[in-house]
């Protein structure tokens, strides 16, 4: 992938982060996303409620802790993105 | 489609581009595809030539004008980002 023509598309980081939930193979918390994507824990969590307010990842609360996964839409949305990488 | 959810993953007016030369049934110019985007003509010139690199879209040359069309490789990322508008 190139990673400049994906740049000329996307925004990075939180189109990485659909990337990083989808190929989680268990549900991981928003901590650890904001270390993967190199974010702060607040912006991570900004742009999960903007996507959970449409429905692509959903949250389970752990005490204080939030765990992730995507939703059906959500995995469709991402296998999408995955296959532009994939030809960029 | 959800322009919020949208503009939190895509660069809106590089990616209406892909779509617009998808739409368009036959080949259009740099100057047309400026104004439907809303961008100034060099930028849009700007953006096109990262796409050309990558082999997204060919430029035919006609004096002045550029006409413009989407390779297979655009055709097949674009067909990806309108599943993705769809479902947003």
């Amino acid at each position: 992938m190139n990673k400049k023509i994906f740049n000329v598309f996307f925004r990075e980081k939180p189109t990485m982060m659909l990337v990083i939930l989808k190929n989680a193979k268990n549900p991981i918390y928003a901590s650890s996303l904001a270390k993967q994507t190199d974010c702060t824990y607040s912006h991570v969590v900004k742009v999960l409620q903007e996507m959970q307010k449409n429905e692509l990842v959903e949250f389970e609360k752990q005490g204080r802790l939030k765990l992730l996964t995507l939703t059906d839409k959500g995995n469709q949305v991402t296998e999408h993105i995955n296959q532009i990488i994939s030809k960029l």
